[in-house]
């Protein structure tokens, strides 16, 4: 989400008025050889990564990453944007890989995910909308897979699927509450078999997971037919291969997996690619993308969703792992508000100085600089000023960082774009220059609850975990399908370290209660519910798209 | 649905073997200045009508349409694009518009809607996957229409819509019958309102009706907001307007509804833009697109679906009333194979010669002529030549023409692209000199039964028209809400001029049962419900999709 601020002009305003380069401009600018370049409109394009030219560069990698976000948002996309343009500015080649947004809750109340003010990825309104069609195809993908598995039902039912043990579900990229749980099948023997399901939304889609996680075509045509869709009433996994539905998944994926180019309003290129949920799957744009962006660039500035504990644990555990990019170092977002609301102040006071309630909130990122630490990486904490900080509440920050010995530096990159990173950039440039020390959490060899205890314990800071009754029976059949062996993802409250979003700071001593445990055989990990979980938004009261329309030269009216 | 020949090469091979000019070449010798040209990758690319030379140019239209259609395929699309190559040969700025595939149905068993053999669209596999995304924003406006809809049940139903009244529903581009018939807002308070409902295939939208009938942006967004959903429990109709969501709805269709263009084998510019149903809707490409190569060539060769009295008769009748864009000559395509049919051959034994077999059929193409005749202007017969065909066979329909003294030429489009349709292009030419005479076949203020009556008398040949309670009743309502000037689309089997798909040949005294009406206000139009009628089709025992897949170099494979 774009961090509010207060102005007279909104992201879109600013957005609508920035000049932007042809990106053929960009792409040669990045080293992109006309070849490899697919051009969708006249400023964004598609990137063959088979077509760019072979070598051995691999770019550095800057994670940003933040502490335990607040409703109001930290403005990670936006420090991505100004830190990447900041650090183009001081020579080094550099490129941008982030998310795609998801275009259902647009159209609730989130804004969009390009970032905002000066710092913003462009074109923005197209990137908000369909961009090049990504989430499209991965919809399709999903769906073809879900008419497949029902016409198997419909046809015979020649492997035996249990109607009723069948996981996977159709989607959609919307906000459609009234479609979260349906029947579907009714009418009569010529018109399915009737049986219980729901829709999600499409970020949720596992499709969307094997898309992000997989290294290339062959890859991802390999991960797709791994899904599970089902069990047979033999308990047996039923995968997408079993219905012969992988190779044309694959077919309507075959132009989507190629990373998307723009530029931010500073020139920066960025990729911007895949957008999976940040609690049931791991929260990065595509291992393809960053990989791309490597093979071109010296650093690579990219995001995970939530703070340290959920996006950067899941980069470092699971994107990592399989798409062989560790981090350099890791930016961890903080602003002047989310401390305070760390410290107890209520949000509608979060514009009156407070440097106690500052100091207060200090637990929160002092819990989230150690985690990185036990990657083996050194952090680096990038104040995102806002225009309600005051000097002493910066200071505060500040201080305490040198005392603790973390680097720190404030940025403005909302009201200044790059030249209000400067200071941040030249820290991060002196965190990369010293070799890192990754290694993952724990070893995939660990049972699944020797994984899921090392988070809570060393991640989180909590003492134990339960598991429901349901939680331990998938445990025995993911043990007794060969599945333990996979990455655990953890769903659970981006507002807490602990899974009760009201325990703000730093929450320790607690136990996790895991409800659920869903095998993604396809993405490759496992997911592990704590708490509650919704796989498709539902729209407000008076939803954003009443005051959404189209001007007569065809400009975008309402986005944000 | 592209018809197949006997061939050792698939059309897949054929297109892949093609070499494709850059489309930026395309379009400039089409006259598309670089401002107006959005490229989509290297041989496709979006037209801004917005940004085309302003002028009085307007091409004459060819309209393709054919003669009762057999389940074999008669090749229309095929017939346009080796029409337009040999329109082009003899040095006339010739553009095609074409329909967009709809990407469901290849996972079933249609093939393609690109052409076929010598006489094909490319790139072909990208046509006929996602292309450039517009059937996905259809399918986001429509689903975007119903989440809001929802929502606003279960925010409270300020405006008191009857739930048990909403006639519009989700679609996705995919044939999944087990969404036919479904239940949604199931799971408690927090999940919406249940209500029964069903999934339609895009191409069976009224958004998609919408986007192929409005002549620019504004009235784009004009006839979104018309959309009826349903009523209020006093029986007033709501409107996509009266749930604010037109506004968003044309937000996400502001790129969609800019034309696409590609090329033919032979070379020759097309505009394939939108993909409506031909019996729920009116079965041509957009409206927008039409025009726009009316604006920038001499000749535009378009098709509408089905035979004259479908897809022709809403051309005239709801088209080219809407968009200001009447045939200079309507092509009857028509095969030695489909005639056999109409002569009562049985589908096994179309092989084999039989002459009399093909005379015997001759009363449905005749028909098919003096329909075309009703409004005013002269048809020409294009024979579409298959392997299997004998001179015997052929010179029986080109003597017959003779004699009736209407245009008539054979073809061999597949086989030999252009080259093979020089006669029938010189017909064609002919045929255009003279000014046509166009009238709609009937008045708008006639009453609706009475638009229906002629059309059952002076169009099918029948008698008379039966209507059922329910549609008697429809008929009060749209009397009532004032909406009888609408033109009628009548949804009606293709194969036989009768409501009967049994009855071939020329029928004629039979009586038309008409089911139901559905006033569609946001297209402009009322669809007489005959028969019956899917808008949402299944996949066979074994879908096409089994057989599709991606080579390692990121090829199609399994596309027919």
């Amino acid at each position: 989400m774009a961090a509010v601020q207060d102005t007279d002009m909104s992201d879109l305003a600013i957005a609508s008025r920035a000049v932007l380069a042809p990106i053929s401009r960009i792409a040669e600018a990045a080293g992109i050889p006309d070849a490899a370049l697919e051009p969708y409109g006249k400023y964004k394009a598609k990137i063959d990564p088979a077509l760019l030219p072979s070598g051995t560069q691999r770019g550095k990698v800057v994670l940003v990453s933040g502490m335990s976000p607040t409703p109001a948002g930290e403005g990670k996309s936006t420090m991505v944007v100004g830190l990447a343009d900041a650090l183009a500015a001081t020579g080094t080649k550099t490129m941008i890989a982030l998310r795609e947004p998801s275009v259902g809750p647009s159209f609730g109340m989130k804004g969009g995910a390009t970032g905002g003010g000066q710092s913003q990825v462009l074109p923005m309104d197209e990137i908000n909308l369909h961009f090049t069609g990504d989430f499209h195809a991965i919809t399709s993908a999903n769906n073809l897979l879900m008419a497949m598995l029902d016409n198997h039902l419909q046809q015979g039912n020649a492997l035996g699927i249990d109607p009723r043990s069948i996981t996977f579900k159709r989607v959609l990229d919307m906000n459609d509450r009234a479609l979260r749980h349906v029947v579907i099948g009714l009418g009569g023997t010529a018109n399915g078999v009737p049986r219980e399901t729901g829709f999600e939304i499409t970020a949720a889609s596992e499709v969307m997971a094997v898309f992000c996680l997989a290294t290339g075509l062959a890859d991802l045509r390999a991960r797709l037919g791994r899904i599970t869709v089902g069990y047979t009433y033999a308990k047996a996994p039923v995968t997408a291969d079993d219905l012969g539905a992988a190779g044309a998944m694959a077919l309507l994926l075959k132009e989507a997996i190629k990373p998307n180019l723009v530029q931010s309003i500073g020139g920066t290129p960025a990729l911007i690619h895949g957008g999976p949920f940040a609690n049931i799957a791991h929260g990065c744009n595509s291992a393809i993308a960053t990989n791309t962006a490597r093979a071109l660039a010296d650093v690579v500035v990219t995001e995970a969703g939530f703070g340290t504990d959920l996006g950067a644990e899941k980069f470092m555990d699971i994107k990592a792992r399989y798409a062989g990019c560790p981090p350099d170092t890791v930016v961890i977002v903080a602003t002047v508000r989310a401390l305070k609301m760390h410290g107890s102040v209520p949000k509608e006071e979060l514009g009156t100085e407070n440097v106690e309630a500052v100091r207060a909130g200090l637990p929160n990122l002092e819990r989230h600089a150690s985690i990185i630490a036990k990657f083996g990486i050194k952090p680096v904490i990038g104040i995102n000023r806002f225009t309600t900080d005051t000097d002493a509440e910066l200071e505060a920050v500040t201080s305490w960082a040198e005392q603790q010995g973390i680097a720190c530096a404030v940025a403005d990159v909302w009201g200044h774009g790059g030249a209000g990173a400067t200071e941040l950039a030249a820290t991060v440039l002196r965190a990369i220059e010293e070799p890192g020390n990754f290694a993952p959490l724990y070893e995939l060899e660990q049972p699944v609850e020797d994984k899921i205890l090392a988070l809570v314990r060393e991640i989180y800071g909590g003492e134990g975990v339960e598991y429901s009754a349901k939680a331990r029976r998938m445990l025995q059949q993911i043990n007794g399908n060969g599945w333990s062996h996979l990455p655990v993802c953890i769903a659970k409250t981006q507002y807490s370290f602990s899974d009760d979003p009201q325990l703000l700071g730093a929450a320790s001593g607690f136990t996790v209660q895991v409800r659920e445990l869903i095998p993604k055989t396809g993405a490759g990990f496992i997911v592990a519910i704590t708490g509650a979980l919704t796989t498709m938004p539902g729209l407000p009261k008076v939803p954003a798209a009443v005051h959404m329309d189209v001007d007569e030269q065809g400009n975008a009216i309402g986005l944000s």
